[in-house]
């Protein structure tokens, strides 16, 4: 994780005193659970709310860890400083460390999720918002970088928007892999502790519970996660490689927002960089490499090993950090985005009308002209809008054959814009359902 | 992908046969709805359908292709050759080749998730067989690879049945990714061809209309259905790890199905490898290799560049022939597997009684021995079991400190193998529900 | 490995056939050296040359391994058909099958690495005829897609010159990572075979003795292997998108081949697509998909456990293949890459003179004007010309206060073009040599 | 990065005082040969050196930069108010921020890679040493975790070494790859700044001059520099993996350092786990994720874009410090290493004498028993060894069938273990040279 590219909440959940927090609340959940299950006595349980609105003192469990090299007790053994060791000894009793790591990571996962999520309903906002506003707006589209027929910028944002939506769903699928929670001794079996006390805890901290783990909670489910973390990360690439087209010098069709009166860039007017799309694209490089660790993980020894344990201290916080930065950010430069629709319309007439040439085509071929003749009538008039930037349509109204062909509004209505737009409402429709 | 390791259902997917007759039937039912819109005539439509039962001739299409330089053109050059060129002059009309190409695709992957998601039920059913089987067939659990509490082979089982179950929503959720066609056009407009074309040929051929598309489909799909494709393969690796180690020479507890009269095996009877369940280890390499691509393939520019086509070609059939392959190898083993309950029991009691120690030192402390005295009373017994491997229980009941404060049916009663087991009922009801 | 992108003389490296032939020549080598030691008669070594021309039938010996399930005995069986089974009844003496599978893989890898090389050595042979064809082709440089300072075409072909020359020497020290041998039984000891068969051996192959082998030879030097190719693929991705920019219908300063005449693109000449580029971005990511499974194969279990060996398989033919056809479509399209000088300058000038903004205002200051002032001066002036389109050298000109700092020649001066490309023959010079 | 996987050398190299320190340094010598080109004043550039033994205020440059938002201009600034800002004003002259940035971030990579190295040295050292102290301890060698011959220990240790050794050669390489600089302003033509200005700093800063740059410095470099990583980070888990299978409860042939008399430990006598070399086995999948987004960032487009650089922000330290633990870890588990012969002997002995079957095979068929009958006689006696823990050598003694065949003495000697040991010289020597 970079401090550069974090922002505080999702930050906030991966601190040593959320963790500790965490930790606290399951083990004080599990007390009640053994109460009532008349395990240990009440009054035991209830001494271990005392802490409730304890501030963990970080520094002094990493001091007893040091001695005891053992997180989770030094984490009691400070516990048993606020409870009183006589009122706390019953803590942890029957639990296995994993018990409450596992369903701490788990929790802070899905606190991440709830987080991702927000952040995606905040950008799908943005993006049903800037398509509307250019719904209408004339662009070309391109395959292969190379014009090929007429779209509108209002469809590109809906198709991110669409793009987007399903990572929102992918998002929730994610936090529901995750959302469980287990405690259930050293090898799943609930030897020392009943099933009760997980189901409690579970409840009490928003998981489900885990159906069968062994001494931790399966790792496909994180493997699943990650994955879906990954997938998110390439389509929050796929936005911002658009926009670094657009951006070219020699396309300028948009421009990640900055005030002209900036200094620096008003001085060099061309020199404004993408840089925030580019980013964005290196950002996504660092969740998707997440994904083959987590899925390396899954094959743990038996009922259990700690090799993926220093892999999840690390793409834990830094895959949820970054893409909840990088969904952040990208919500940003969508919200602000300058569009240039005169650049637009001025890059599609590169080469006047020539867009249109297949068009004309198919329709000459309609009108019954053989394919061989309507291609040698195409070819001819492109060929001197290509090499002399002379305007396609009025070369074809001067083309006997072609007007012969498909008559003089028959050629205009070929650059009919309107033909490519005509079913842009039934896209959005599709997309946004009735608004 | 490697003959060795392929099956023919799925292999056939991906044969140019399937792939033409896939491309006839998306062409043919567009001509309906084409026919239906009054675009061409019904005549025109109906003709195509002359073709339904021809097999068309792959080595034929790729003469042409060679010439034409385009499959889709091929193609329609070598249909037209059976339906008569004048009857099909309206095939294709107005669809771009990736309306073809891109539904053929997503075609076939369906039909692969459909293969993929019956391997997994065979493979789930012949986990709860064995589960249920070996429901408390006693096995030391291990945590590091180290012995830790006794569990039972079935809980073993089980725990792959629940993750395999989890691996089942996420085929079916990967399958519902992909199975959107598309018939949109050259960017996506529906310029030239109504959306109704799109509607009709995608009921026809089981799909999802695709919301919104440019020249393709959406590649975020595709990034979801591989990286789900992963996680199960990570999933494969883990139950194939597990066996390994089940059948080392040492450990032996288990051991992929061999006749015992095979040549080869009874001249070395101790050298039976466990080469189907490391062949399934690499086999889930290469089907994880295929996440990343898949991800990098999101990113396309503008409305589609072709750089993620070669990809597919490759990662499409691979992935899932593989991926059908090892799922089907994996139900062999388990359906066949050796389980050796003897050797389970052997080796848990490699140093009699000592993996109970845990379970004594907490009886003690319950009991009101001081932690630390508890710590000596087991720590003198369990070094002479360590060091001469005499019996932990024996030793116990021969110290008169742990007799006096857990009695004689105390110590008895922590060598209880019930104690571990008295919650498998209960794990699995949660796994496989009432049965 | 998918045929249509394949080349004949890689794709042979992996036939069966090829294969075969070389196990063949392992075990003749071994049984000569067998000899050399009197381990075996001389007769019988001599007598598997018999076999020197044969081409083996694949088909039987496949028919054989369906029986015996073992590729190396059904190819030994099938060799005692050829030399006479009394004869051949030495062969293979004191080996074990992965003596042959390992040292014919290297074999394999070895000249694979050979056509890499010569592969590369041609895309170099093309770049720098490009390199100084274009050597003083101005083209305006660009960082973040923004036009930056004027560079030279022939800088670009350069510097991928120097690239792929780096790439050349790791295809040269990735060849030395494979190109060992090892014939040295079971778990690598020699109990059963001297060393010095292995010696001579691997001699006659080309090879250098593995100092100390197990049963297979380490996996790490596959995984420096495959990772030097996935370095090649992505500076092939690299050249790859400069070419793919290049020919954006907006930008348009190169192309891939094609003749005008072609029918097609001649009726659209605006629509020429940089596939073959895409295509080579497609094809990088495959390549680089091997290396992860590729690092994975090296932690083998113990003295070796056969996970590796289907992934080999595989990434062996497949990621060689790829990149031997990448290789050579990238130097076609190099070697014909069309160059249009003149839309280099256009592109350049699309805000005239803009470009020489930065070099004004740092002239400005050090003419000794303030940074403030230089600024607003530079500004003034640069507004203008991104608003208007007007030049702005022109401009600068009509500017008193940037006159008097810098003089009518000074204003001059920062526009020519020489004060860029002062330092191209001092370049071409470290990256060609004297030439 | 992870504090806890973390060392203070190789985290201090990428520390904000030591990046600004190389900045100063960089722009110092700069200075100094823009002064011996006669471009700037000498006394300027003399005066810069003032701040020779000033520790850069990171504070106050994060809050220029907060300002500023350029990381350069930060450090300029905060420079010159210890130069004086008159004195420092031709402080970057003519130079672009990655001319800093990318020469920098190489001067890092050389002292990680000088780290790298020197941790390696340590861990042969430590190789080196156990495998000649373990030279002669007979272990039995597996396949596929099943026993085939015998081995030694030394052997182990021995291809470890060997392994390691490639991977030293590996890590040299790798630091020659990135241990290069450039000062070639804004697109790498030295418009503004002469090469001599390149040539004297990289001299200063121990690096060649990169021979072609654009803005940035190729970033194949790095990718074939993170892929050596990956390549040492895979055999660190091969070593890994080979100890925690020793470790395992069953195997039992070696553990990882603990002191008997430690609490915890001694209570459980048989729970000590590998959790050094399982977290090996994740650090491993760290620094592995770092090769395909490094390998993702050498396709920049153009000149330069910036989308590497969040992602070697990241990678830069998290690949070298964790990698560097990680070797330093691994040295010290293998200087610590218990290593238990007598559990070796034991484990070989399971089923006794049975390694030797194919070995007796061997011998039958060479001493004329035909290859069906030897099979019965092994077969027969091996069978009874496998059922009833007999010994295989008293059954063959037993067996006059095999008696007439190979004579007591010739059964005897196949038993005779030094048979697998005669050639370990020969192999030591090969690894280690004349010792």
């Amino acid at each position: 994780m970079i401090p550069r590219y974090s922002r505080p909440d999702m930050v906030a959940i991966w601190s040593p005193e959320t963790k500790f927090r965490i930790w606290y609340e399951i083990e004080a959940h599990a007390c009640d659970a053994q109460a009532d299950l008349g395990v240990i006595p009440r009054e035991n349980a209830e001494a271990v709310w005392k802490a409730k609105d304890v501030a963990f003192d970080v520094a002094r469990i990493d001091e007893i860890e040091a001695e005891t090299k053992h997180d989770v007790i030094a984490f009691l053994t400070h516990l048993a400083e606020h409870v009183g060791s006589e009122e706390a000894r019953f803590v942890h009793q029957g639990m296995t460390s994993s018990d409450v790591l596992d369903t701490c990571f788990n929790v802070q996962l899905v606190r991440a999720s709830d987080i991702l999520i927000e952040d995606m309903k905040a950008l799908l906002a943005a993006l049903k918002t800037r398509a509307f506003e250019h719904k209408d707006t004339i662009r070309i589209g391109r395959s292969h970088g190379i014009h090929a027929e007429p779209t509108t910028m209002g469809l590109t944002f809906a198709r991110f928007y669409a793009e987007m939506d399903r990572n929102l769903n992918r998002l929730e699928k994610a936090r529901y892999e995750i959302a469980t929670g287990a405690i259930s001794g050293a090898v799943g079996t609930f030897a020392n502790i009943d099933p009760a006390v997980e189901e409690h805890v579970c409840k009490k901290m928003g998981l489900e519970i885990e159906p069968i783990s062994t001494q931790v909670i399966p790792r496909d489910r994180h493997a699943a996660f990650f994955a879906a973390l990954g997938v998110v990360a390439s389509s929050i690439e796929n936005v911002a490689t658009e926009i670094r087209h657009m951006q070219r010098t020699e396309v300028l069709e948009a421009a990640e927002f900055f005030s002209m009166g900036q200094k620096g860039s008003s001085a060099m007017p061309h020199k404004k960089n993408p840089v925030l799309t580019e980013n964005l694209t290196g950002l996504a490089r660092l969740v998707r490499m997440t994904v083959v660790p987590a899925m390396e993980n899954v094959a743990l020894w038996h009922e259990r090993d700690i090799s993926h344990s220093s892999v999840e201290r690390n793409i834990g916080p830094d895959a949820t950090i970054t893409l909840d930065f990088a969904l952040a950010r990208l919500t940003s430069v969508i919200d602000r985005l300058l569009v240039y629709p005169d650049n637009m319309m001025a890059n599609m007439n590169k080469f006047p009308g020539l867009v249109m040439s297949q068009r004309v085509l198919l329709a000459l071929t309609q009108a019954g002209v053989s394919r061989e003749d309507a291609y040698r009538m195409v070819q001819r008039n492109a060929l001197k809008v290509w090499e002399t930037g002379c305007d396609f349509k009025e070369e074809l109204l001067a083309d006997d054959d072609v007007v012969k062909a498909l008559g003089t509004d028959g050629i205009e209505e070929k650059f009919d814009l309107g033909y490519h737009t005509k079913h842009v409402d039934t896209i959005f429709k599709r997309v946004f359902g009735d608004v």
